[in-house]
Parts: C-alpha cells; structure tokens; sequence
C-alpha cells in the first residue's frame, strides 16, 4: 500500500504524519513545539526528524506541505513566514522531493486547513465554504466548486485583513479596524492588558487568568467564561468583528457554509452567538450561510496535507 | 448567418439588440425608458415590441436576457424587481423561448455585465474580475477563471451591501454602513439635501445643480466638478466607501482587475483616485490590483447577453 507523508510547518508547533493512500487513520504521527527565534533552516531539520520518525524507514510515494504563511503556490515558494526569520522564497517542495524521492505539493495553511476540513471534517457535503481560522491571527482558505480558490497571486482568503471599522484600532498591517485587530487571541490579550492599566479595579478575574495563562486569547476567553465583564466585553467586540467579516464575505461570494477553526472558537456559547449573530445580520436576507465548528481542530492543516498529496498521485495516474 | 437576441430590462429603460454569431456590431439596437408605475407585464410587452422591431422579421437562434434584480440562474427564474413590482417568480426564459422558438438564458444584470466587460470590454486579457456598477445602486459581479461566479444560490457579488462603517447610516436593506447607503448616486443626493436643510447657506452650487438636474447622483457629481464643497465631500466620502469595499474584496478573492462602471463613475479625476487610493491602502501590500473605468458603458449588460446566447450555442453544438 502506497504512503503519505503530511507535513505542518505551524506558527508555533511542527507535526508530521504518515497514512496510507486512501485511508482515514495515521499509521504514526508526532508534534513538536519550536522554540521562539529558531530559524527556518533550524525548522526544516527538525521537521525532516520528524519525518523520518514518522516514516520508520517506509518510503512515501507523495507528500503534502502545510506551510504557516503566504506561499507562491504557482512557483511553489514560500513567500516569507510571519513569525520566522528566514523562510523568504525557499522552495520546501523541491527540498523535501530530493530529500524523500517523491513528489511534494505545497500551500499556505489556511488553504490547507480549507481543503481539510472540506474532505474529512465540517465541511463534507458542501462545494464550496470560507474556513476561517482564528487564533495567534485570523485567516481564510476557500473551496469553491470543490476546489481550493486560491485568487490571481495565490492571495485569496485574506479575511482577516478586511476591513471592518474604518474608525478602529491600528493593526501590525498597517491598516485601521481589520477583523484580526479585534478578534485574534493576542490582539484581544493586548486590549486586556490596555484595559487593565487604564481601569486597574476593575477586571479582577481577567487579571488572575492573565498571570496563569500569559497574555493571550485563552487568558481573555477563561477570564470571560469566568463572569469577567471587562474580558466578556473585550470578547464579544472581537466575536462582532469577526461577525462583520463573516457577512461581508458571504454577501461577496455567497458560500454553502462557513466553517471556524483555531484556537478562540473554544471561547464559549456567546462567543458564537455574538458571531452568529452579526453575520447574520450582515448578510442579505436572501442568503442565509451556515456558520460551523471545525471539525479537525487542529489536524486540519495535516488532513488537508493528505488530500494534496492523493491529487499529487491523481494527477501521475491519469 | 445565425442571429442573436440580446435583451436588458434596466431599472429605468429596456434595451433590445440583435447581432451575428461571432459579430461585434449591432445590426439592430432600440432603447426605451420606462415610466415609474409600469408593472412588469408592461415591461415585458414593451421589450417583446423592441425585439420584434430589431428582428424585423428574422428568427433569432438563441436569446441572452439581462434582468435589473435578483435571478434565480439554476431555475432561470426572476426572483423580483427591486424597481417594478410584479417580477416574482417569473419564468422570463421560457416566456421569451416559446414567443420566439429559440433558446434563452437570463442572469442578473451584474453578472451580465461583467460578462459583457470580461469578453467585449475592459476585462479583455484577464481571467479573473470583479465587475461593479455605481449608480442607483451598487452591484457586482465575478468572473472567476473565465467563467461567472454565482454562488450557492445566485446571490454572490452584492458589494453594495457589505458593511464597511458600522456606525454609518441606514441603509434601505435594514443594515448600516453598506457600501451602496454611502457611494451610490440616490443615498448621495438625499445626504446633500439633508446637509443643504441644516446648512442652508452652504452648498450653493449644489443647491442649483439639484433644481436643474433633480435630486440624484449628477446633481451631487456636477456640484462636485463645479467646486461646491459640500458636494465634493459627500461625493469622496462615497467613494472612500466604495474603495473600502473594493479593498476588502480584493483581500477576500484576489482578482487580477477591478472593472467600475455606472453613472457615478463619470465624477471625474478625484473620485476616482479617492476610489483607487482607498482600495490600495485597505488591499494587502502583495495585492496590487489595478482599477480601471468599464469600457463598454451602458452596454455591458447588452453585449454580456450576447455573451450568454453564444454559450447556449457552443451548448447546442458540443
């Protein structure tokens, strides 16, 4: 039986997977957390450990690469990484071929998570979804018609840098209100964390959950859950934020479903209502778009890995 | 020689055109405005006089129609007029293909539009656009890898009513903000005659241009060109609006070129570049997508159901 390697390179955290064509289960996988101010080439090697681990020896016939930021998808470069130094326009494809005799197919996660999420998880049963993301950033990945659109520069999905109040905070992007300004984890912690020093009586709860969880989404989303109004507050603009987005590209592109993944999609029932509600009520009345959980949590990149490489082997067959 | 019908039912005129399979001019052209009041059975009496006329006799071999509302295009029904009531479910193509034993095909006259732009227009040479009109509305349309993007259930390409100031006025589709409450010329008149009733010594130029012209869009443009500076205001704040919007799809889809047409985008020079100005600074620095005027004017929808006739053509004939 033919193998599959799957590789994630994450913002954070690396994992490489093995399954066999056409199955539904890893025959092995491992996930290592990088460290900060590791460099790209230091990731490559640690991932081809990985790899190795993973394949125990076993040869793959394709690989599929799930890349944490913008990537040449025609050139099959990456573009750059967003949170390691190093990565600009190295072509991973071309280094793991040589390196496993086999062909590799690569795309920026978002994407990756998209077409994963449209074979094995919350997407099934639909031609064409946004998958949005929203963790350490907000991203997007859309398939139409069953495939994954990528756009003119393989730029495409770039929900997170819409703009949703002209009038709003200022963004690493350099832009005014983008949806990831108010709905990414660490974009709300630093609002908290704002918040706090302006008011410091007020956000008891928040205040305790940041010293125990860092100044991050979880510590903003615990402290919320918790019955903290300054975190619950701070929450619910990101959750309208994103709500916003949501609708704006559901009136652009009118989706089957929407489907969201990452790590502030944990942050409770008002979380979603708010959401939910807001796109909504964005949306034209005539088009009425499913908003879901993702179903892979955060194997999605990796599943999404395994479906480029089946097309890989698709495409020798025919 | 083959001929083609091509119809467009406006918000305020029917057009009706017919050419040669694979020509590119009109052997035939006739336009009429239509009063306010007239139901769409009246309407569609008056196109079927047009169409008799430009046929002068001859069959048409297959039918394109534009229609100014919402189309169902999988059940080729009219979802409704937003202009004339009476359109509501109504089987256009049928009632064209039997008055004339030939086939037809209807869209929406965004979609039309784009069509027509990406064919016969200022979309020749890409594969992938949005086409957008300003002008009693605003509506848009994609061609996606040549071929029109409609979406789950037609309904794709409403930029007129994405959300792009929360806190902004109410719009008549119930939201506040859209892009279609700020840029197009109706919402821009009716704020210059607000603005005119608590300044009533402002606005001058304006006040003259809107007893010669009426309450709309050219009153709001011509003021503008002729220096009021109330209406240049509420004209670049529409524009800014429009631009917002343009970005943001831009972000979200990635097309190669952005085709604006209608009447609002004969403003002149600084609406323009307050358009494209916003659009680029709300687009991702990799996307620089470039905005150019339509080129087919008023003529879009009519060369775009051109457009569509020959597609039922290559049908027939594949």
């Amino acid at each position: 039986m033919a193998k599959i390697l799957a590789c994630d390179f994450g913002g954070t955290k690396l994992t490489a997977g093995i399954i066999d064509l056409g199955g539904n289960q890893w025959l092995g996988k491992e996930r290592i957390c990088t460290q900060r101010g590791l460099p790209g080439e230091g990731e490559l090697r640690l991932m081809f450990a990985l790899a190795e681990r993973v394949l125990a020896g076993r040869k793959p016939a394709a690989i599929g690469i799930s890349f944490g930021g913008p990537v040449d998808y025609d050139r099959q470069l990456v573009r750059r990484s967003d949170h390691v130094p190093g990565w600009e326009g190295v072509p991973l494809v071309d280094i793991f071929a040589e390196r496993f005799s086999a062909p590799a197919l690569m795309d920026n996660d978002a994407n990756v998570a998209a077409l994963g999420e449209y074979v094995y998880g919350a997407g099934r049963g639909c031609r064409t979804l946004l998958y949005v993301t929203v963790s350490t950033g907000v991203g997007g990945g859309w398939i139409m018609n069953g495939e994954v659109w990528r756009g003119a520069r393989s730029m495409a999905g770039e929900i997170g840098h819409i703009v949703v109040d002209p009038a709003g905070p200022r963004c690493l992007c350099g832009k005014n209100g983008c949806v990831e300004r108010f709905a990414s984890g660490p974009y709300m912690a630093q609002d908290a964390v704002e918040e706090l020093k302006k008011h410091p009586e007020a956000g008891e709860i928040l205040q305790r959950t940041i010293c125990e969880y860092g100044a991050g989404g979880e510590a903003v989303s615990r402290a919320a859950a918790d019955g903290d109004s300054l975190a619950q507050e701070i929450l619910l603009r990101g959750a309208r934020a994103l709500g916003l987005g949501l609708g704006n590209a559901a009136n652009l592109i009118d989706p089957e479903r929407i489907v969201l993944g990452g790590g502030v999609t944990g942050s409770g029932a008002s979380w979603w209502e708010m959401v939910r509600q807001t796109a909504q009520a964005t949306m034209l009345a005539d088009l009425q778009v499913s908003i879901v959980p993702a179903g892979l949590a955060d194997e999605a990149p990796l599943w999404g890995a395994v479906v480029m490489a089946q097309q890989l082997m698709d495409r020798k067959h025919s």
